[in-house]
């Protein structure tokens, strides 16, 4: 059975489709167990589960305006901290939130910790490209300042993540530059070029750039958190814009483009379903002893439910165990 | 008269849209003269101005694979190094490429030369918005790593466009980071920000995230050039990927969804309009003793007029001059 600890009080849509999302989950898959907390009486109206599932009460939580290590620290009944908890405690195998970030990254370095080895672990997503395989970028922002030696961490990260969970057999890694020759870059792309090329259990495809992620170019991308986390939001802001000009246009189109959209509804539809992503779960916090995920603030039913699909994907294949493994291998090598 | 040195070959459809493009601003403007340098009878085929226009025949040029600073040196007779030459020994105030980018920023740099006191000159281009204002962004990748100081005088370069070529009173200058809390970012970010709220003559209003950059946050985006061109090109190839769904969608989505789009065609057109930014012109070397501008490699006429028209604005204004100035006061202040 695998347990997972989930923060029932967080995101916009707390506890309804958090709760939701879980009553799907325990329905589709006869192999897992919820703990949800948060507060009981909210909660209990919405859970329609009944096996499988458990409330673990408390009034307190952080909010999304809190400050992350703060948080963390002083609202120690909170129930993000206590899902962080149950995890380190072993009652459970992995935590899901749609809460604040920061204080869900802070909880998985300070409650459930890192992989001995692993010195910054990243945040990971797994974003949209054309070919509809998508591709993995980290770190997407846990970390400010990177080395080349996170950067080469994190090639293995994602590698690990794309064969177990995406079941992708040989990921390609990209190293995210501003051009592609191998000589492009700054010190830190220098320096982590030379340490991805000579390691060869990666395979490695070279620098890439933001222009062509979408194209597919590789399946695992890697960043500086700072670098990654400007690449995500631009992707994130530039298709908002779009989307929302493309239906400002229609609105503002008159009759005949309102006609032209009603006949294009599906096509528009199939649009927008492959920019959303949430299909493909949340933002994994990974180079921690346990899944840590974040599933978007905005979340609703579907998106938890994916989520949680991909926790159990990563329960099932022991991709944390097997990075466990390979880190102590590295460490050992030192 | 203003006089514009035009280097005909360079880009994807040289020579005829350059010399299309020379056409249409010659009949627009009576106030500039352009010397088009580049190969006389390809030139001659599309050129109809018959005034103000002058060809400088050379057989050399600059291919967009060449490596960059080599071909300045070596290719002495190239359009591109023959355009830069004329503005350096005064014959004329301007530069134009649509050739290889990092040819066109050594010849900028080595050729045409640093307004005295600007460190680091960096490569600028105004944006799409949703309220079709547009944003200033630099450093878009001349340098590959940036100090506080080159950050801050990109504001002060961002801020003197904005006034002069975009006739924005009070630009509000905004500091791309990975959060909007004034705490955010690296130590580089730290550190300029600090540079930033203590400058007076900077309209600066704090720190501003990719996701945003769309709506309209600021008029001048201050980056390091690394992130800086990171987020340039996902922009762009957000926006490509999705406009070739939309298209994809339409295509597959049988007679229904094709008339639909007939229907739709002009909001689809007022879309795709609002995403090209080509009448804002090209990128702009900024920091340089001459308006040194890169117009897109599939440049058309069209977008090749818009580039002189603002080189036009920029010669008419004297923003270089200013900068000159500026920069001058602020180097006998040191």
């Amino acid at each position: 059975m695998k347990k997972i600890a989930v923060d029932a009080m967080g995101g916009d849509n707390a506890p309804k489709a958090i709760v939701e999302g879980v009553n799907q989950a325990i329905e589709a898959f006869s192999d897992i167990e919820i703990q949800l907390y948060g507060d009981q009486a909210k909660i209990k109206n919405y859970l329609t589960a009944t096996e499988r599932v458990s409330i673990i009460h408390t009034d307190e939580k952080i909010n999304s305006d809190d400050e992350p290590a703060k948080a963390i620290r002083r609202k120690k009944e909170a129930s993000m901290v206590l899902a962080a908890r149950a995890v380190k405690e072993g009652r459970a195998d992995a935590v899901l939130s749609a809460g604040n970030t920061g204080a869900l990254l802070a909880a998985g370095l300070f409650v459930v910790g890192r992989i001995k080895g692993v010195e910054r672990p990243g945040l990971m997503s797994t974003l949209p490209t054309n070919n509809k395989l998508g591709f993995d970028m980290l770190d997407l922002g846990a970390n400010a300042e990177n080395s080349a030696q996170h950067l080469h961490q994190y090639a293995t990260l994602g590698s690990f993540y794309a064969k177990n969970v995406r079941n992708i057999a040989k990921p390609r890694v990209g190293l995210l530059n501003n051009g592609t020759e191998e000589t492009k870059g700054d010190s830190l792309r220098k320096e982590t070029y030379a340490l991805l090329v000579a390691d060869e259990r990666l395979h490695f495809v070279g620098n890439v750039e933001a222009r062509d992620l979408m194209s597919g170019v590789c399946d695992v991308v890697v960043a500086d958190g700072f670098t990654g986390n400007a690449v995500l939001k631009s992707i994130e802001g530039t298709a908002i814009t779009i989307m929302s000009q493309l239906k400002g246009a229609i609105t503002s189109g008159g009759i005949k483009a309102k006609l032209g959209a009603l006949l294009l509804k599906n096509s528009l539809y199939d649009l927008k379903e492959s920019l959303d992503y949430s299909s493909a779960g949340g933002a994994v916090l990974f180079g921690l002893k346990a899944p840590v995920v974040k599933s978007h603030g905005s979340s609703n039913a579907k998106a938890i439910f994916y989520t949680i699909k991909q926790i159990r994907t990563m329960l099932e294949t022991d991709v944390v165990g097997q990075l466990v493994e390979e880190f102590s291998r590295e460490s050992n090598n030192d």
